[in-house]
């Protein structure tokens, strides 16, 4: 097996919407959607561009997707060699995980096709496709090339006043409805054949034809090129995309292939982790990294990453938690800057969270839950509809997720203590985690009778079960978040007058020492025989079986959380909610401690959500179980190789790439099987290989420091590497 | 116009379940629906008890209902002459509203039968039936008599082994099968003919059949006497039954009758409400007193009142909030030994109430929801059965209605000032509203960053939204619950001794302060325009008209409230709640508060509880629009003559008398029409009499003087009466 590959026979327009982000490629700027070239709206074709959104009418906001700039579509002697309008006599599709390049091989009957795309990771706004013809008969051939204006979108449409503009590099330029940006896609071509050119403008795009006359076994090449630019990016986007085209036509095809695959290289030399033993897992590992490293923002300093990557517009393009718990610690560990721009984009957004917590009656910074540009919420009341009476279900995921300023804080303090970069927080770090603590603080339920404090009406990790008081997960979060306010003395000692004036500039001086106090007075959860309550009453919730609960469904796509939902008034939960506290915070819990509240939630969990397996199979290496986590891994790694994950969550569809079980996969596999702990600022292991594996190595960087980890079942090394 | 009668023609099986209701015979012991006298269980009958409750399995804890010891079932020529068994040629039904008491008259043809049926008031455990037969062909009768033991039950069965003794007073006795409370029923009967008699014995009862031959033209009478006891009031139920039913029997049908008459007579010489000008109007309120006094427990002192009275196992038989805002008003200004009793209950409840208020994490008093023998939580977390699913839907009645408490105390504070009876509150009263106030300072929401405390997560009178904070009407009620804990102590400022013992004796040092503290730092409702807002963010939610939510419904019998429901996500109420408050505080809102809050929230309810029109009609005339309160009135007043109001919430059946209604009808009438209000101990009016009516004339207690209030469009006057 080529761990690099993944390759797929056949064609089936029913797995088009899965196939898309199987075989994505992606550059951080824009994710093309893994559809063959000739592909329509049926298909679900997209270029999908970060950090761009946009509101239809009172449908949700979603990010925008450029006009198809890599369209190509063949017919001969008058008809259409498409997929999905006419059988192939085979297909194949594939994607290289080593070098981001989508690759596609069709035959039609008298003719067969073969292409390469990428998106650049070398020049981010450019798009590339070579594609190659082979006919096996005589004919009239008519290659259509262009910019396809037929792109799927979820709540749109999002471009309008679109203009066309034919030439050597065409250029279709629209506006965005409700904030008037402009997106411009261009397109040169170039063949190495003749023929007679013509231009054709309407609603589905604009496009150049040429014909010619073809002989049986004559092979034809265009290589195509297509350029991305928004207002946000330049003040001339259309004429700056064209320059790009034009530019990458004279370079040819190879020449950006060449500099797309260096600059991959690169990534993983910084990167890659080798998984010996198995080799499906090592290329799941590879998809994994692959797939979130292709959309990480390396384009800007100041972006985060979707909750579906750049793979369509699922879950309105908006940036969760998955971001700071998720996609983080693989970026933190070999990419610091990546994570940087992950935490600047919250530093960026803090006026948003700011205005949430205002709004809901707090002080503080209550951050999106599924934050857009600026931090808007894009999350609405009504994120569920219901498939009885298909009305929107109210929902509290906007209201009552609390946790997620206090995930922020948790994240920006690891970045401190792993990469010993403190300018993050001078930057507005340390206001950020100032002002999420204050959030807590008026947040916080005091009893008037007694010392405590409660929160109450939240809801944590498990969203199956809304609006609940002390969630163990939400606690500790915010008792972290806390006491990460106060140790920002701490690590400003040196600085103590520029701490001051950030502490007044904030009107700080009376929050501080309710801080201090309500640090040490949140109500500690319960426990039975060792088991954290996972929230107030948890305990006495009806306590059956994952399948007894599965079994209750009337309709196989019925949402199963809240009071309506088959789980919400049990004990079977979504997804890790006290094991994602234990595996965030080791040094918290004893092995033991661990060792109980797993086996006590992990049959109870459906793992309804990607950010769940890898929780657990972090878990179970640091309580030496290795083999617990095998499965969980695998099912992690491989989701977006197999396709798997939920589409589905009421009525709306929630299908596409899975960067929080890519990072997942890194995380298993760095904090789980290697057991890689940060100690006193420095690096430590606590190896726990799984048989399936002899070994397993991968570089890291922490305090400006690169390292190389190598673990096999006689133990682990860290090794220095040179610079 | 009789105004004391209501009378139905014609019979339709299908009109049973609410026939039933509103010809039911009670007199607060017990309730016997108003089906005639040969019904089996599939016309609903019933011999409902008071205070007497069982579970079966693991289904909803519900009242007992006794065998049916008035059962009579006439049989000619081999045929049974009953209603749903055989089609009448004519069918009358009458409920004499004066007296109490049933009649039906019914041709079959062969034989016309006509009854009187009461149950008797002036001896709680007996129930008498006078059944008259005319013959109008000869031929062979077989007249049964006996005890029924196939009765209507919810959620039963509820009695298990039944014993059967024969003899000149039949006897049934059975025990409810979780506390094992013997229920004894009893029978005599005396005929002005003879026959042959014989006993027979069944599953569905215990009867004595008399035979005989008979002529046309011939008329006979059998009298017969019911009688029922359960263990809980004897040591021998069945023994007494026996020998109630035998002195009956010597007694007579009519010296019985004479006596129920005249304790009914002393009944309305207390509380006649005189309506003149409109005799619909008038024999609405009487239907609404005959119904209240019929279900009042003027055989204890310490019974309430269940939400739907006596009319069957609806709302498990438990007692609600009704009983201190609905049903007291007109108990304390009439009869105030009962509205003493509805408060003992809650005095001797009070360990219930603490045990709650425990369970869910708090101190003090939280009293049941829905409270059943010994303040036992009745209220399931499963309240209603979704349409679409049939699955029980986690409802918050239970855990999140809080204001329950503040209305105890709110009527314990008004038994107070109206009765000036202070032993009440020495007698536990007292305990009560410090226990019910130290509730709410264990369930206050205290922000340590502000002075402020919020009342969050609960349900107002407005059930449709759920896990609201700052209910208007709850926060208003908790500030007068907490204020008059703290004014208890210039109630005892003569017995400082007795009251600091009392604060001693409850721990009460530090709570005092707390409570002073907490008083004056509730969180203010939002105000827009003058109009209050219900909640923290009521005034955000969608606001369209109730016909456009009621076309939302996809199902008849949908649940409007929760996050599923229709109007749980717009403005839309079920019923009166910031009226509610300013109807029950008229002395801290002013007219024009009233006039803006009453435009705005009237449009926005939909009134789906009977609790609501009340509170509404009575604001109307405080604000001088008493037009606006006539419709209101006569659908609160009529409610259980026309027999309307709602059979079904999702998939349970909630059909049964309206005593909440009933109430409400005096109370439009009293504290509406005439506007009677305490001003320092004393009554006062503030008429505003609709149009419709002429006059209105009744009688109050007030201190222990009796006045009649007359009201006429000139002005009112409050008379003392001699005693």
């Amino acid at each position: 097996m080529d761990t690099w590959i993944l390759r797929k026979t056949g064609f089936d327009p029913q797995d088009a919407p899965t196939d898309g982000n199987r075989f994505l490629c992606a550059n951080g700027y824009m994710g093309v959607r893994g559809v063959p070239e000739e592909a329509g709206s049926a298909l679900f074709p997209a270029v999908n561009l970060a950090g761009i959104y946009d509101q239809y009418q009172d449908r949700w906001r979603e990010p925008v997707n450029a006009p198809n700039a890599l369209f190509i579509q063949l017919s001969f002697n008058g008809q259409r060699m498409a997929l999905g309008k006419r059988e192939p006599l085979s297909h194949e599709t594939e994607i290289d995980y080593r070098h981001g390049i989508y690759r596609r091989e069709t035959e039609f009957g008298p003719v067969s096709v073969r292409s390469e795309r990428i998106a650049s990771m070398a020049e981010c706004h450019l798009l590339a496709d070579r594609y190659q013809i082979r006919f096996t008969q005589d004919g009239e051939m008519a290659l259509q090339t262009g910019i396809s204006t037929d792109i799927w979108d979820i709540n749109g449409p999002h471009l309008f006043d679109f203009q066309f503009e034919a030439g050597e590099a065409l250029l279709v330029q629209a506006i965005t409805g409700q904030k008037k940006i402009t997106v411009a896609a261009a397109q040169s071509a170039v063949c190495d054949f003749d023929g007679t050119e013509s231009f054709a403008q309407d609603d589905s795009g604009l496009f150049r034809t040429l014909r010619r006359y073809v002989k049986k076994g004559d092979t034809l090449t265009v290589s195509v090129f297509g350029a991305i630019y928004t207002s946000l990016d330049d003040p001339e986007p259309g004429r700056t995309a064209q320059m790009l085209c034009m530019e990458a036509k004279k370079k040819g095809f190879d020449t950006c292939l060449r500099a797309h695959k260096d600059a991959w290289e690169q990534i993983w030399e910084r990167c890659e982790m080798r998984l010996e033993g198995d080799e499906a897992a090592a290329r799941a590992m590879h998809a994994s990294q692959y797939h979130l490293n292709s959309i990480a923002p390396r384009h800007a300093g100041n972006l985060s990453i979707p909750a579906r990557g750049l793979s369509g517009q699922t879950y309105k393009g908006a940036i969760f938690w998955d971001s700071e718990i998720f996609f983080f610690p693989m970026f933190v560990y070999t990419q610091p800057e990546i994570a940087r721009s992950l935490l600047r984009y919250r530093i960026e957004t803090l006026p948003g969270a700011l205005k949430k917590a205002r709004e809901y009656g707090f002080r503080g910074a209550y951050y999106a839950w599924e934050s857009q540009e600026g931090g808007e919420e894009g999350c609405t009341n009504f994120n569920v509809v219901d498939v009885f009476t298909h009305r929107p279900v109210r929902t509290y995921f906007r209201d009552k997720q609390i946790h997620i300023s206090g995930d922020i804080a948790y994240a920006l303090r690891s970045y401190y203590e792993i990469t010993g970069d403190r300018r993050l927080l001078e930057e507005g770090g340390a206001r950020v985690i100032l002002e999420c603590a204050r959030f807590y603080l008026s947040r916080a339920n005091g009893h008037l009778d007694t010392e405590e404090a409660d929160f109450a009406d939240v809801i944590g990790p498990d969203e199956y079960h809304e609006r609940v008081t002390n969630n163990a997960f939400t606690n500790h979060m915010i008792r972290h978040c806390l006491e990460s306010a106060l140790r920002l003395k701490q690590i400003f000692a040196d600085q103590p007058e520029w701490f001051e004036d950030l502490l007044k500039e904030l009107h700080y001086e009376k929050d501080w020492p309710l801080i201090q106090a309500l640090c040490g007075h949140i109500r500690a959860p319960k426990t039975r025989d060792g088991v954290i309550e996972q929230f107030d009453g948890y305990f006495d919730l009806e306590d059956c079986s994952l399948d007894a609960v599965r079994a209750r469904l009337r309709d196989p796509r019925e949402y199963w959380g809240g009071d309506h939902g088959v789980a919400g008034t049990t004990q079977i939960i979504k997804q890790a909610d006290v094991i994602a506290m234990m595996a965030l915070f080791p040094g918290d819990f004893t092995d033991q401690q661990t060792a109980v509240n797993w086996h006590y939630y992990e049959p109870r969990t459906e793992h309804g959500s990607s950010l769940s397996a890898c929780m657990y199979a972090v878990t179970a290496c640091r309580i030496g179980r290795p083999e617990l986590a095998w499965e969980l891994f695998m099912k992690t790694a491989d989701i977006d190789v197999t396709g798997g994950g939920k589409l589905w969550a009421g009525e709306i569809y929630i299908g596409g790439t899975h960067p929080a079980s890519n990072g997942g996969a890194w995380m298993i596999a760095a904090l789980g099987f290697a057991g890689l702990q940060m100690k006193n600022g420095r690096p430590e292991l606590h190896p726990n290989l799984p048989k399936e594996l002899q070994r397993l190595s991968f570089p890291i960087t922490v305090n400006d420091e690169t390292y190389l980890i190598e673990v096999t079942h006689s133990g682990g090394t860290i090794r220095r590497m040179k610079c």
